[in-house]
């Protein structure tokens, strides 16, 4: 850490900082520049240290060293992670898939839309029976009756389960039929939910917050890894930014800068990304050449009467014609699909 | 609802769309313009609609007319709604001041802090006892052991206390030392928290997410007014932009703007909006010119030692003065604080 | 500057570095921490020198220590400026409003309309006669014969006029009718526009750039201040953001922040910051209580036929209203108006 | 163009509105919806009817319908424009590659720069000699100089030249030595650049501005292309948003989206769209995966001692092993690179 001081900051006011960081248990170390004081604060930088020394008198800012996040670091680990769910693997030289509509609606849809998306090459299904939705009067998702389809649906194809846990209460009854627990974007930040799918052991899908910076996004990922549950897969759905043509902006450069940063492996929702079922393929595309190691689409047999998010859906000839195009990516980039 | 249609879009495109609409119970209506057809669907704009119309094969784009929100809709009810919690009043002419420590950090803290800040002018107390954290390794707050001290306060001073509230199943025991629950910025699409706040019937003081619109935060708060709870306070805290010379970007004028559309009180969050204690109090000033209901505040006896936040933390003595300026800004507006 | 070594940088890599900051003419000072070493460069820290050295092997971050204007900066002159034009002051006590037109539409109008201005209180008249337009196919403003109009009105009332200048070349002629010269926010990195301006000496009011960081804005402000012209006024007219509800979104603690960092006036543009008229009056408000020196906004006899921003501007009426409401604030901040 | 009423609009405000259309020339077709009346204003949508209409008595939105740009639309023009410039071809099969260094510096470094671009397969040579800097104290480039540097080293090598424009008294001199005109993302809306540029009729590289929606993106093209210059280029640089752990964030959703809406041909900057060389190759995949018909990227032998960008700038040998990479995502999608 670094305390800069004000190019006015007196030597009473240096001094006391320099014990207040002593005092914290770090070794102060001065540097006196041409304008400005800078204290280097030497030891282990804990979150929070910034925090305390900010609104010392004389300081002009605190610059953090260190990243926030351990556990989640690949400074920690080196060799890259592999999360394994009943069939899906994400993180190895095959680029997983997980394919499937928005909400689960009817047994049947889903387990004929799983068939054909096994056959298509996908190796997880995605359904949502508990739906996080934004107006308290729209349709909330099946819950218990919805995983059950999707159970049905695994049993049937051997499909790998992903869907979304909205609450630490809920976890435990997901856990029966899902083999991983999505965390959803509104709730990254969802302490109390992060800590229940941590002590689950459940491989987590956790999505990246619609404004949550890269460092707060490995943070919320620490809340899981801290529960001792390794199994965590990041995901990458579009941030919120001043753009009105695609329903999120999907920044890509995420992929390859969490891999430099992290061992965990880096899934990519070109669905959510961008909010057009015409942008899909082509950004499915690019999250393959960029280095995902999985992709997470919507998929629905008539995206015109899906009960959610049919203007990001697509098709399943839509998906295998997108599956077909990753397919070369992914060898262009030697890896499989 | 307008669904414009793509310049190239067949007769055929055209009436499926019509029939489509039809078949949601609203009523088409074709318009022929000069280079493209719209059509208006007539009837009761239901959330949800929009992605059902615009996978529709020849659809350009759909374009919502109504707002999506109804309980805190100011067409629904004209009169201004006042919160009253505990002596604390919200949306009458008297500005109301929160203030208090961002954690509660030991009985004597708290109740003599509280002490002056009663004697100041303040009508709330805040202060945090369940405390959501960006890192795991930070301090997490006192818990049961902190609202108990809140209440000692309470008791002592007659303050209302305001505390954030993190989960669904600790909102039994949060209102039981509360008057008011908080649900966090990170919370505000935690609809099961929604829910449950809600249900309790308690005041909420609901912070609007970091990167949330106006019309998300209406609906946010949709979820607990549509539990039968009217007891909701609006508070803006900052959204997250490009800027990097505070810690959020306050936007003020979401106070006349949620005064206009919406009958609930709008308190400000000069504190974390800021992010910098020494733009605390002209923040304050100009969030009372704009309208505001109500302030909170982070007060702290020494913010260098604070346990978080101090960087936007002032001292008594700042709160003080920010008192006596506020005040003189509140009878500009013909307001009392 | 302090240059942050990667956890596994070597020791040749630290040395290299270390010798790269004593090509540059700074003076190293490596620091070894518990993780990482860090390398303080001592010695004036110019711009572009984190650009040399964050390529280097074993460099993970440079973070630079002092800011990176001088001319604009409070350190550098303690006491604030006043710039003076016919009449029209901005950084004293008395807070200035320049109002006026988004276009000069024809002399009666704006004849007319500056004695009506002139009479309810405002310093300056303000008047687009070249309009930067997004399209090339709206109306681009009368240009000089605008000027002409703008000098008609200046005349017969002795306002100061601040109109937009677009172009290098057309800041002589700009310079014979106006008493300040407004450069948009298109063109807030414009250099070339910025030295001419700095090179006629006349008063300049420079809207930030809407994406602009409040470093970059300083900096904008220092390219006329570098050509010798001291008489610059910054203008906050609204950044870009997610915000829909809005034109822009008006970040009024840019206010406070400027008057801390910077000796020079500022300037609230409250029509542009918010794209709505309803909303003109408050954000005027809260502006000055924020310490805004001076206002800017769109008035028009009859908006709904003004040929440009008509949404954002309000009548005569209203602006006499305005004027009332901030007046009251303006003494309870110990100003005038 | 759909205008909105408020649900208490009175009759005589919604016939006012009418016959407002119908001075405009545009014929009104009123909607009585069940809560809210809206009126479809059907004929030729002008860029600015918008504001016309929107400050009108009981009117609460306007919603516009046509896109706002012409000549740039594919609707105009279905065919995709290829841009052709001394045997540099963007638009078609063949991927081109623009590469270089940010500045010019000496004579020797560009000619051997370019000989080894040029093997590697790069078709374009880029090279600042007018550099806009953000601090006026930074390197502003060798200008005429430097030009003469980039016309020997197009001698030598064939390369075409790309270089930026950052005036309009500029254009004739930049245009005697290069053949590709840059506009700089801080100048997309100078409009006087653009049209100088439009009017040169040499082939133009324009860069989406940080914070530039892709309608005003267009439109920017539009102020060239209605100049009868029809040689224009698209491209994306990244765009300012709340991350910063990459520079700009760079969203390549644009690609596929401008292909549907125009027929211009769209470039990647993975330099500025990351600002850290490490991103440069993936990023560059994940562009021509997602359709990008060039790439431009900075270059420099010695990124260490580069005068400017030195951070997101690759070597020669990074180059290479870009375009290796790019090579093989080029051919999965059918095109050569």
């Amino acid at each position: 850490m670094i305390v800069v001081m004000k190019s006015d900051a007196t030597a009473a006011q240096i001094e006391h900082i320099a014990a207040h960081i002593t005092s914290l248990g770090l070794k102060p170390q001065v540097i006196q520049g041409t304008h400005q004081t800078v204290i280097a604060a030497i030891g282990e930088e804990r979150p929070g240290l910034t925090e305390v020394l900010e609104p010392g008198d004389g300081v002009e800012k605190v610059l953090p060293i260190m990243a926030p996040y351990k556990r989640a670091s690949s400074e920690l680990k080196r060799e890259r992670s592999v999360v394994k769910a009943h069939g899906l693997e994400v993180g190895g030289k095959r680029i997983a898939v997980i394919a499937g509509p928005c909400s689960v609606e009817d047994e049947e849809q889903i387990v004929n839309l799983a068939r054909k998306l096994k056959e298509l090459g996908a190796t997880g299904l995605r359904g949502g029976a508990f739906k996080p939705r934004t107006s308290p009067y729209s349709f909330q998702g099946h819950k218990e009756a919805g995983l059950k389809m999707l159970a049905t649906a695994r049993a049937e194809t051997g499909l790998a389960i992903v869907t979304e846990v909205m609450a630490p209460e809920h976890v435990d009854m997901v856990s029966e039929y899902a083999d991983v627990l999505q965390i959803g974007a509104r709730n990254m930040q969802n302490y109390q939910l992060l800590q229940a799918v941590g002590d689950s052991g459940k491989p987590a899908l956790l999505k990246r917050g619609m404004s949550a910076t890269v460092d707060e996004f490995l943070l919320a990922a620490e809340y899981i890894l801290d529960r001792n549950n390794p199994n965590v897969m990041l995901c990458e759905r579009g941030i919120r930014t001043y753009e009105d043509h695609t329903r999120f902006t999907l920044p890509l450069a995420t992929v390859p800068y969490l891999h430099e940063k992290s061992h965990l492996p880096v899934v990519v929702d070109p669905s959510h990304g961008t909010g057009k079922s015409r942008l899909v393929t082509p950004m499915s595309r690019a999250a393959v050449a960029a280095g995902a190691d999985a992709l997470i689409v919507e998929v629905h047999d008539d995206p015109e009467h899906a009960v959610s998010d049919g203007a990001q859906t697509i098709t399943p000839a839509g998906f295998k014609e997108m599956m077909d195009q990753c397919r070369r990516i992914a060898e262009a980039v030697d890896r499989t699909l």
